[in-house]
């Protein structure tokens, strides 16, 4: 352990959304102290001496170094929340808030932030607006909860109607549209502040850009492994029919994760969970493989049986 | 004439950036008086009702009439600043601030505000900024003109070397990059708070949005009748490597054309015209087609010899 970092005994999430109780702290360490209960998202270091470093959004950084699967400054594989315990730099810990279930914050650290960041740096966290959420699954789901806990009229758009019923009775969206639909489509035009698309698989886009309004931001957070092409209609009403814009971000940065803690824990804002063991992990992996979870396994480490 | 328009003898300008003198103004008429000089851009008519018409951006107004080749609420074709005289809606007329020259105005009502609106509607008009121009045409002189006068460092991206000598010693940009020598395009990585895109032909967008800096932002300004494709290390590049943002605005509000015409004429810019006579005009369209000007012709209409 680095002077630095903390050690924590995990409580809690999965391999780069991680909630664990401080067992020990470095000597620098100042911000947390053994008790404490704590998160880890997606990254556990940066160069922080970049532009991104310096801006206070390291998640841009070139030398970000990931939770899990990649190697750290000590040369060692970074292992993720699959563990005991882990060693993090204090820079990529948060408090977790008093009033907020470990299990309910961890798919916050990494899924929640992911929709969080852009709606507060594209200055969007205000009540009052009309969004979209293209895309029902575990960054969509957040991303339904966060922007109703903002005071926002929410549009899901999902490719058919199976998941209309839980979008609209249980996750509180105002309307539902089916992608397939043209006439629905396109009577929702020139009707959206945003429209965040979470499909991580290429899907034509010509169709959503109409939905937004003048100055309508489309918001990319699936990462797409083919050519994104925006046809010339599309180009043309993007700036001839309103000054939209086509942008994206990636999961968000620390400030952004303590923000939305604190956001969370003051709106009561609870995600759909199901909290298993890690006996029951190679069945969670399957069902996620089947897409069969709404909409997060959280893993509760402490309460199964490990071999260290 | 209608009571709240007036009309105005043409000094200069061409079809859609028209400078002249008010000869006449309807009963409803503040704005104005006999004797004003004043210009006209593209557009002479818009809802007064929708969305944008009500933000102040009637350019993005789906029921916006041109100044030419349109046809007006009275059934009439609209026919631009190539006349003796036109009569326009008060709306649609700004005054030319004492001090800035008719004819050197007479650019700043379209290619003028077509670069200078993305600038001040996205927070770029302040100084100590680094931005790029894609395409020196009509459009691009300015936009070196523009940005340098708010204090910008500026790079010039062309395809040849042609223009070098002019885009530094002319118009006092800062750096010249010729876009198919890949080495120092690459060498520039990073570096860039905007680039404006002036060139209306299809060309690979995949090199310039590496240019930008987090944050940064491709605006898109020239018309173009292809698909534009992000290939996907460059969609990667868009959100992973920065929350850069791909957006494009069109033409300017009138507000903005009153912004942008104090601002020239306080910092004194001079745009790089040729004033003809309206005798001149075949050879100047000939001369236009042969990309032969540099950047934009005016044609002198009160000094022509016309046949009303």
């Amino acid at each position: 352990m680095t002077r630095d970092s903390i050690d924590s005994d995990l409580i809690g999430g999965c391999r780069h959304e991680v909630v664990g109780e401080v067992v020990e702290i470095g000597s620098d360490v100042s911000k947390f102290k053994a008790g404490d209960i704590v998160g880890v998202g997606l990254l556990v270091g940066c160069c922080n001496s970049c532009r991104p470093c310096e801006a206070e959004a390291e998640q841009y950084c070139k030398k970000k170094i990931w939770a899990y699967n990649d190697v750290y400054t000590d040369g060692n594989r970074t292992q993720g929340g699959f563990s005991a315990s882990m060693v993090v730099h204090q820079k990529f810990v948060v408090k977790i808030p008093e009033g907020l279930a470990p299990e309910q914050a961890a798919p916050l650290l990494c899924a929640g932030v992911t929709v969080y960041s852009p709606l507060s740096h594209f200055g969007l966290k205000k009540s009052g607006l009309r969004g979209g959420i293209l895309g029902l699954g575990g960054v969509g789901h957040m991303g339904v909860l966060i922007a109703k806990a903002m005071g926002h009229h929410v549009t899901v758009i999902s490719s058919s109607d199976k998941k209309r019923e839980e979008a609209m009775n249980v996750l509180g969206a105002d309307k539902y549209l089916v992608s397939s639909n043209t006439a629905s489509i396109q009577a929702a035009a020139d009707s959206l502040d945003y429209l965040i698309d979470t499909v991580p698989i290429h899907h034509p886009m010509d169709d959503y850009i109409s939905l937004l309004k003048l100055d309508g931001k489309l918001i990319l957070l699936g990462v797409v492994n083919v050519p994104l092409q925006f046809f010339s209609p599309l180009l043309m009403s993007v700036y001839v029919e309103g000054r939209k814009m086509v942008t994206g971000t990636f999961i968000g940065s620390m400030k952004e994760i303590e923000e939305l803690l604190e956001f969370c824990n003051e709106k009561g804002l609870k995600s759909s969970i199901e909290v298993v063991k890690m006996e029951y992990i190679n069945t969670a992996m399957e069902r996620l493989a089947n897409n069969d979870v709404r909409y997060r396994f959280v893993v509760d480490v402490a309460a199964s049986n490990l071999q260290d």
